[in-house]
C-alpha cells in the first residue's frame, strides 16, 4: 500500500495511492479516515493524484542518517567503511516533499546529491530488538540527502552542511509492502543517471541501523531513517532537476532553485 | 523575567516565577494567559513554585549545541580550539526537564556533565544578521550537554553519544533579561564543584553562534542553542546528583537512576 500525504484547497490529509503507474497519470488517491500512525480506513472518496498537491509523506520530529554506508560511495570520498556506522541527524526545518524547490543556500558553492532509501517509523520504540524491526518499521520512502561538500569538509561535526533547510527532500509516499532488502537506488540530474545502486550492496542492513540507533534513542511515529547512498554523487546547480528513484517505490523530484 | 512551564494536576502552563531566591521555597508562579512565544499576560491567579513540577521550559524541535567552544575545556579533551565552531544537534528526544531523573543509557560505561548556557529561540527566523541577534532570543536557561564519552571517542559523527534519551536536561527556567556576555556557569556532582566557568571565555558569543547556525538553517520559537562547556568535565556514575547552575538564572538538578 502507497500512503501519500497531500494538501487540496487548503486541506491537509492521507489518502492511499491507487493504480500501478508510477507516475501521476492514471494514479488515483482513496482519501484516509484516521491517521496511518493509527486505526484508519479508506473513505472511498476519490481524487485524481494531478489535482493535489503531494507533501513530505511525514513530518519527522528527527531524521536519523547514516553516512558510507555503500562501500563504494565511501571510497570515491576517500574513506573506507567505518567500524561503527556513521550517524547523525537532520533536522526536522530541513524536510521539504516531492516537487518542492530547494533553494541553494548561501553559505555553499558545491551543493550535491545522495540518492537514498528512507524508513519511516510507525510506532514510538526503544531498543528495538532485531526480530522485532518490522514492527515498527511502517514503510519506505526515497529521500535526497542533500549535502554542501565544502561546507562538510571544513566542519567536523556535519549539522549544518547535511541539516540546512531543504537538504531532506522525501517522498513521493510511503510504500508499506516493499522489501528492502535488494531494490534499485538511482539518481538522476536533468534526466542524466548519475546514481545507481541496490540496497543489498549496504554495509549495514535496516535491520542492523533500526537496531542500533534505537539503542541509544527513542523514535518516534514518522521519524525518519536514511540508510546511506551508493556511488555517484556529484554537485548540483541552479536550474537543474534531481531525481530519485527506488525501485518498488517510485520518484522524488525537486529542482534546484535560486535563494530568493 | 523568569517563565517556567510547569504541571500540575494533570495540566500544563507557563507562569512567571515570582520572588529573589534561586530555589523554590518563597518563589510563586504568576500563571501566564496566552503563550510566552506570543501574547500573553499575567493571570494574576498565583501557585506556589513547591506545588508545581517544573518540566523543560521549552519543548524544542532542535537543540543546535557547539562544541569547543572554551579554550580549556578543549584542552582537556586534547584539542585546539576549532576554526569554524563544531555544530551538532541533540534531538528533541532527548530533552528532560529540571528534577526529571536521567537513565543511565546502556551503551555507555562513560557519561560525563557538560554544564552549559542555553539560549532560547523567541521566533522564527533564518539568516539572522548580527546587529538583530537580540529580536529572536527569547531568554536563557540551564543546559547539561550529557555526553557518552567512550561512545564519542568511537563514533566520528556525535548523534548517539550526545542524542540518547535524557541527555539534554533544560531548566529550571527562560530568563528573559540576563545579559549573556559574563555570568559564571557551574557544575556540581552531589554538591562538589566540578565545573566552574564564565561565559566570558567562550571563544565564539552568543550572537556569533546564532548569526553562524541561522546562516544554514531556520530555527524556530522554542529551538534551543547550547553554547559549549567549561573545563572540568568527568564522569557521573548512578545514584549522582549532578547541578547546573548560572549566575543570573538558577540551577538544573537531575539525578541519575539505573535504567529501568
Amino acid at each position: 500500500m502507497r500512503i501519500a500525504r497531500f494538501s487540496i484547497d487548503g486541506n491537509v490529509g492521507f489518502g492511499v495511492v491507487e493504480g500501478d503507474a508510477d507516475t501521476e497519470p492514471g494514479l488515483v488517491l482513496d482519501i484516509i479516515k484516521g491517521h496511518p500512525f493509527g486505526e484508519f480506513e479508506r473513505s472511498g472518496q476519490k481524487v485524481p493524484l494531478g489535482q493535489v498537491r503531494l507533501l513530505a509523506p511525514v513530518l519527522p520530529s528527527k531524521v536519523v542518517a547514516v553516512g558510507r554506508n555503500y562501500a563504494e560511495h565511501a571510497e570515491e570520498l576517500g574513506h573506507t567503511v567505518p567500524e561503527t556506522p556513521v550517524v547523525f541527524f537532520k533536522p526536522s526545518t530541513s524536510v521539504v516533499g516531492p516537487g518542492d524547490p530547494v533553494a541553494y543556500p548561501a553559505f555553499s558553492a558545491d551543493v550535491q546529491h545522495e540518492a537514498e532509501l528512507a524508513v519511516v517509523i510507525g510506532r514510538m520504540c526503544h531498543q528495538v530488538p532485531r526480530e522485532r524491526v518490522a514492527e515498527v518499521v511502517l514503510g519506505y520512502t526515497c529521500a535526497n540527502d542533500l549535502t554542501a561538500r565544502d561546507v562538510q569538509r571544513g566542519e567536523e561535526q556535519w549539522a549544518r552542511s547535511k541539516g540546512f533547510d531543504g537538504s531532506c527532500p522525501l517522498g513521493p509516499w510511503v510504500e508499506t509492502e516493499l522489501d528492502p532488502a535488494d531494490v534499485a537506488v538511482a539518481c538522476t540530474v536533468n534526466g542524466e543517471q548519475r546514481q545507481l545502486g541496490r540496497t543489498g550492496e549496504m554495509v549495514r542492513s535496516v535491520a542492523d541501523l533500526v537496531v542500533h540507533i534505537s539503542e541509544a534513542m527513542t523514535l518516534l511515529p514518522g521519524d525518519v531513517i536514511l540508510t546511506g547512498t551508493p556511488a555517484g554523487v556529484g554537485p548540483l546547480n541552479v536550474g537543474d532537476e534531481v531525481a530519485v528513484t527506488i525501485e518498488g517505490i517510485g520518484t522524488l523530484t525537486n529542482k534546484v532553485i535560486k535563494r530568493g
